[in-house]
């Protein structure tokens, strides 16, 4: 950052950073990828870590894809190591709270065929809220909102108030954000924001799983333990390019945070976002890459 | 009220409450007309009001057809009084902000062609959120929501969205109302809810106009003065069926209010909504009917 | 503006903007004054206007002091065009809303003694929220919010929240700020935001008063009309130092709107803020003194 | 619930529902104790859960007072097997918090000195805000909300705000509560309500701890998993007297819930709050007693 903006903010080697941690949780996009694919030179990244041993999870705010189909675009494009078990999606934390909770009957869901997987493997029965129909509606025992896509938004939208005003059921929000970048310029209304405009329209809380919540990292954290106990908080360093997510979800759950500016926060305006939302990182890296 | 319901409210005969005032505001929905349509009964309200030389206004958050096409329903069933110089609605508001600070060129507007009328009557040009090419984004000087039909959702709200992370422009909302009624039991989301959902999305004020706002009842007040000078608030009574618009509205403005219980707020649950909210009308009435 | 800041706005002189118009509303703090006193010169902008024959309004958000006490701050400072008819205060639209909706009886006040004086002018009976028995909460009618002072706070607000959980009553809040200044870098909070948590604790609707509610620019204008038949909005100049109060206010009434960077909107991140939040006037000048 | 409400809720007895649990996480007020002190009878309680060998914690969301102090009050009582270690509450997740996040420097609380054992623990220095020269905050490296007592909240509120438009550093409430009860009627405003007021006005994001939050859940089962490493989430059932904290909270971590009427959800009043919120319990018991 020689930008010579008043408003600078001094980075650091991500190497140099991530060497002191045993754990790395990556946020997915804008630190590993963005909207033309993964980053390149990325897989130099990879290859550092399991030299110096550094164990990785990739967390995310996604429940349209399953864990196997999201590790698949990693490995597809060469990152062997980014296999399913590397994946913490936040439609795995629907799919627990489902099977904790539900414990049979149907299940309305909105988003894809694809992502009613999350449901689907709890062996609950799935409709999608486009193909429901509001006379059946007391055969349905929650909701759950995984994607965006999959169904016509008028029509679906207002299915979702309808149901809500004749069953008071839990309603499950499987990835909090409101939008995500569909090109350089553009973004795409993502399925967090419209379960909040449904949420506000019936009043009632919706149950909701993704950053910035402490339940993402504690479900993460018990992941890895599994396999490694000795694992704690002050060995994982959480890397997001989203101060409201990423960042304060790090900090929030306890663990050290690096912020990367090749999404969200670009370094021209990191310092100002750091100072209106009162959230900072333990450190700022330009990238993943050096 | 012999409900024999524990929390039972004390209602009065509308005639006798209205007969105290020079003035009286309705609003349309759940006061004068429901999903079937007009009160059987309510031309006798009219009539009445006639013989009592108690003048009468519509106040209706309503920006999907122009006062002219308002006040024909009410006329084509018979209750030819309603005509348009009786119709205050929403999208008048939004018509004389435009008129006032949009001096000339593109206004894009969310809604059918029918309500983009409220734009095109100031002399703009305007063009559907559908139909906007957002190569040409910097042409457009406002954007205005009118209604929830006349577009696909899901285009129609992405297209909002980018348009407004590219050009720093007015925002009117036409109409703040969250659903309105499709049926006995259901509902459908109106264009105040999706104009939230875009402006929280974008975290810029947009401009809304509409009950409860102090704004929508001077216009009415300001529009009857311009024929009768004499009239103060305390010569006016408004009269609706939603707690937190027509009542809220009503009381903030300084006139006199008195819910009636044929819309939103059934005679079973108005005392306990009148505590919950802290709202409390006037005068409480079964209809405008008796 | 030759600041060499990327961000820099291009300004107008004050002077040349108001000719413009025949009335001119400023807000106070941070416009014609700040935490020293009123700007140096800026008697000669009010001798300006009224050799220019423009009228002008001060449109404040304070209910702490009486019109005739707000004024002779004025007049003191040697400016005496600026009488008790020059001043619009919320406490102003305070008072006629209790004097429309509260016949009679006791109405508890959050303030000093000196601001009940809004309060006793409608010939209502008061009691300061500090002295009021809750054992004879069933007397209060009305609960007003008017100062940050003259109660202890800790006493005060839970007072506040018991009284509201025993009765259900209007109640107003005379100011909507969060914070004024008290000295070059310090603030003190305000009424407003004191309001605002006593209403998230009990859940009810308080009743606000202030910018940018349209009520105090239609209060203003009808304040004028009763002198000057003939003046439009399109006669009116707002100007203010914020731009979610004055200029989103002076935007949604109608009304042209400039800003000046003499106080909360410094001309550093004006054009930022500008940008973050959607507010936009129609003119920014670098104070009401060039 | 032989009441005769027509919204009357169908209640279960809590020892019949507890024995279906391993471990059992009690609210502790409105749940095993009030206003006047422990309810009576609870002793039994507490053999029932010895003699059928369920494990039980005490989570509540309280700072004020230390884990010690906090036991004390119902050994002092007669609950012996109420030691320091079954207690949860949420100024010891502060409390980790600091410990993982703020290596050194000195914490500002907000609260009385015994709260801040919370913080002294960590090895920290700590300033009241009450007594903290605002000259010297550029040596505060975080700010902590403890209790709503020990401090004049006129000046503490302003010193806080005042601190944190000119520090840029984490803000910890150790309680997200918004009131407690003081007698059979009334209530204080908690230190939850206090710091929302103040993250409002400084527009930044506080890190808050307690229920409903997953966290408290996360760290409780982790707390556990210490002395019993096969305890899984369906192996708990909390019990507690608020939907909105208890209920809410216990539903998303994902273990089974259930509500007692003996504190802030009434009999009476329990089938509409649960059908407006949209949080519904696994089970509703009259109390823990039966």
């Amino acid at each position: 950052m020689s930008s010579g903006y008043p408003t600078a903010i001094a980075t650091q080697s991500f190497r140099s950073v991530v060497s002191k941690y045993r754990t790395v949780f990556f946020d997915a996009y804008g630190v590993l990828k963005n909207h033309r694919g993964l980053l390149a030179g990325v897989e130099d990244t990879f290859s550092f870590l399991r030299d110096e041993n550094i164990d990785f999870y990739i967390l995310t705010n996604d429940a349209s894809r399953s864990p196997q189909e999201l590790a698949a675009t990693y490995v597809d494009a060469g990152l062997s190591q980014v296999h399913e078990k590397k994946i913490i999606s936040s439609g795995m934390l629907a799919r627990e709270f489902l099977s904790n909770k539900v414990k049979s009957g149907l299940v309305a869901y909105v988003g894809t065929p694809v992502s009613a997987h999350y449901v689907e493997t709890t062996g609950l029965q799935t409709v999608s809220i486009q193909d429901l129909d509001l006379e059946e509606a007391d055969q349905v025992q929650a909701l759950v909102f995984l994607d965006d896509e999959g169904f016509d938004w008028d029509r679906g939208l207002n299915q979702v108030v309808n149901l809500l005003r004749m069953r008071n059921i839990p309603v499950v929000v499987a990835n909090t954000d409101s939008t995500y970048p569909v090109s350089a310029n553009d973004v795409s209304i993502a399925i967090g924001a419209l379960a909040e405009m449904a949420e506000r329209i019936v009043g009632k809380h919706f149950i909701r799983f993704g950053k910035p919540d402490a339940q993402m990292f504690s479900f993460a954290l018990d992941h890895i333990r599994c396999r490694d106990q000795e694992v704690s908080k002050s060995d994982i360093l959480m890397v997001g390019d989203t101060l409201e997510t990423d960042i304060m979800g790090g900090n929030h759950f306890g663990v050290d945070t690096a912020l990367v500016l090749t999404g969200n926060t670009p370094g021209r305006t990191a310092k100002l976002m750091m100072e209106a939302t009162g959230i900072t990182p333990d450190f700022v890296c330009e990238s993943v890459l050096d």
